[in-house]
């Protein structure tokens, strides 16, 4: 039976909203979502579909809106065609390609406004079809207006964590480290780190959850690459744990950041997690601030994942 | 007479704005809003009116838009006729269904500035009152996509919480206890909670409020379900109190719920409250999670309100 | 000469950004606007001129619009006189009024994109003109859209404040009070108070300002009116002064309000002041709360200023 | 070799997220951007691109536009060639030129769906790119709303620094200092300033950091300018240092101000530093308020940087 390694003095902090039930899958996943499937969630609700629109990736949302646009074409040209044709003024011949193309181009023009005129309606019925259509088309567009503005104007933080934590040297001692960059251009002040262990207690096959004090837990400006460290002394959970000893109680590391985007005057968020089998052992990370010829230091977010192996 | 229920050792709390005479209806409704009637407000304003079009129901607003564009095309079919249809290149014949109907639909072409222009201004009048209409036009649209995103981006927040708060069984003693799920597919980050208790006085026939202790009051990520407790212990106001004593005192339990949603990077804030009918003992909540067989942890929300007898 | 009025046991917190120097105007004014005329401001920024734009009232905003609308239809109008009518296709006769109004009403029909086409250029120059002027006519309501947006969802705290500040009977002593009331239907919640006192220090020809304490700071729901008080007991400074030696020192209460309004995710704030002129002594604020029929509590925003005289 | 210049018993605040390493080069620029070169960023991201568009400068923006409408006319006149204008109804002649303005012209009819008609699509082809160019025109100025919007109601903090920082005498000692207005005519509340010092260690070649205490760090309202001083007593890391002294530990003060904007509910930064270079000796800030004629306060905020030297 391995030994109670969440040791009685270390108090027991907030169990993260995770429940303490254990289970051998990860709590959070390595992109910070939740590892929880959620069911009986209600479904077709209006924000749910605006959520999904707001955050699906470009090229599917520009395809949706381009297949949205020929699906209501098709669906009022039928409605025309069911009107009939000859309640329209309009340029080409009857068959019934003509009849059907017209028909469609009709909704295009009546659908974005464009409205020519060389296809027009006759008759008070046509007339009144176009007329809920052109709503329509301009209800859609207000719509797809605030669905881009959504899309860009939400919070889209792009924090990279490594993909590694190490238990590496710090100062006399070792400790847990990792460290992240911000990729975008964006200037971030007031970032926050706060890192969580859980571990699986064989004695009542629960989870245990307790906050890791840090190094340093905030800083003012971050303009570059920030490694967040736990130092490993005598009053850490830590302490005196090994590789395997991580492995058999199913330690998973929760990271949570927060900083302040003063472009857009958002808070933003972003949470990662590392399970044992994501911890190295016996190496550190590589700098990746150097300074240019101009005496300006010059970082590279693409070292982030670099380490190297202990020397001595 | 009653006891005196609020035992002198506990300070009052701030009483939540919600006054000290005290009412026999509750003070914050089930939905969360203040049960208050608010007099002499002024109407008409155009934030008030924006507000309203905002929080409506989806089909109340789509129906108020449809309606609102079929009214707007009558009063300038109405004005078009006033000046006189004989002032229009128009495709109808003269008879007053026709002349009444090309109105109707110049408008609406007009309006959407789908313009086709089988139907146009002949006279400068004409013309005048059909550049008035399209920028009523534009400027209505330029409204309705504001509602449009108003509507979707202001916070959604879906925490629901159990019917029923219940007095039952926590650790060795018993607790005051409800819980709540985020009915979203969104995630919520440092949720927090508070409770205040409002009994009656029957000495001074007054309303106090007091918060209660929570075993925790705070969690840093919140995934699923959260059972917020309050345990009874001596220092609680609930201590020794029974069913029929919280009846009698007209106890409220009020619940204010705030969580950070990084997708839209948005504060949310849910309200409850609990009287004393709402309360059930000798029962105790259902688990609402258990483990898929892939060992990710499921929840299922609609066992939001499933509660069980306390055996033996 | 009077004599120090501010007790030198009262810590002198901090003077607000309103500077030390004394004047004998008012620090801010009655609706929360800083008392202060700043030269040298940079005009004609562009952010100032949404700033503005998005303010200004109601029907000013609609009356610009409506201006600019017609300018800019007078300017193209010009520009298409210039280029020469006989470069359109158009309806009308070739007098000047004719010629000008069909420049107009073109203008109008392309700037709004409403484009009927019985006015439209047969030259490629004037296709130029009316293909730039679309352009604007997009770009134009594309920035109305922004700004009716911004009018609406900005933050339109309608938190009003009592006209008179109060000495009256607090509990056993006196105090200095006033109240509030949200005259919004919308939910405001954690509501915080602060109010500082300003007074000439006749002695050094300065001001000087402290903050107040209050009987309470912070309220967590504010579904109604809150009486905001400062109890004048032995450590206040304004211990045993009266009417007249508040006049003397000038004496100004500036109060700042904070609440988070929980339909926008929203920090609202509001700001007032009274001077020793706006103070009552020897009334006191009539209740503005009552119960209706149905037990629901009832509030008349009406009364915000009923006061009352002390009996006996 | 210079002498400790960090007092060890200052302890090491945070480093602000720049690194130890030394560099002769500022850490912070003059306009509060930092002064890192960062590789490996990820490009033609969409959200950088909508960063890059609401940042820059409003006649670059503009121009970017009207070459976008023009490049997007020039493109589709260029695929009407191709399908051939006898596709199209027109009203010029057959000439290359004639041909391909009426390309271009139709182009812009459809882009911006003024479609007056007298181009209009003859050929079902011809009909189905048109189909398409309006389709593309409604999204750009849908996406073109939402960069008016982002560009307007993003945070445009206007706090203007003094170009210099001060040593000049403050109570009975001396201080460093140094102030700012903010250029806008909003009101900025709850302003809060940090600054820290940077200087370089020479025994182990790295830079160091500390906070420094300021004589008041936060004020409620600021309608005009804050003086912010850091008083040189015996615990300031500064005390007894002299001019040379900070230029040859390359001293540099860090300074971030942030403030709430109650007009739009924003939260404001603004960063700015000084350097050695940057610090004025024997002089002391000039007043920038004085009263109008009307006892209200009046600032100048072109006074900002008005220094005059010290008299006896």
């Amino acid at each position: 039976m391995s030994p109670p390694i969440i040791p009685s003095r270390i108090p027991l902090s907030d169990d993260l909203g995770l429940g303490i039930k254990d289970s051998p899958a990860r709590g959070v996943n390595k992109d910070g979502t939740f590892n929880v499937r959620r069911l009986g969630l209600p479904r077709f609700r209006s924000y749910e579909l605006y959520h999904h629109l707001i955050t699906m990736g470009g090229f599917r949302f520009m395809a949706l809106i381009l297949l949205g646009y020929l699906l209501t074409n098709v669906l009022f040209a039928a409605i025309y065609l069911g009107v009939g044709m000859e309640n329209f003024v309009r340029p080409s011949g009857n068959g019934l390609l003509d009849r059907t193309l017209d028909a469609f181009f009709f909704s295009a023009q009546t659908l974005t406004t464009v409205g020519y005129g060389h296809i027009s309606p006759k008759s008070h019925l046509a007339s009144a079809v176009a007329a809920l259509e052109s709503l329509l088309g301009l209800l859609s567009f207000a719509f797809a207006t605030g669905l881009l503005y959504g899309r860009f104007s939400r919070p889209h933080a792009q924090i990279r964590f490594s993909q590694k934590g190490l238990v590496a040297p710090y100062k006399d001692i070792t400790g847990f480290m990792f460290r992240f960059v911000n990729r975008r251009s964006n200037q971030l002040i007031e970032a926050e780190a706060t890192v969580s262990l859980s571990l699986h207690d064989a004695d009542t096959n629960t989870r245990r959850f307790m906050n890791l004090p840090l190094e340093r837990s905030k800083i003012s400006l971050f303009p570059t690459n920030w490694t967040v460290v736990h130092p490993i002394d005598e009053t850490s959970p830590l302490y005196n744990l090994h590789d395997t000893d991580l492995r058999m109680a199913q330690a998973e590391f929760i990271v949570l950041v927060k900083a302040f985007d003063d472009t857009f005057s958002q808070t933003i968020c972003q949470r990662t997690s590392y399970t044992a089998d994501e911890i190295l052992w016996g190496v550190r990370f590589k700098p990746m601030s150097t300074f240019g010829k101009d005496g300006r230091m010059e970082v590279d977010v693409d070292l982030l994942d670099a380490v190297e192996a202990l020397t001595g």
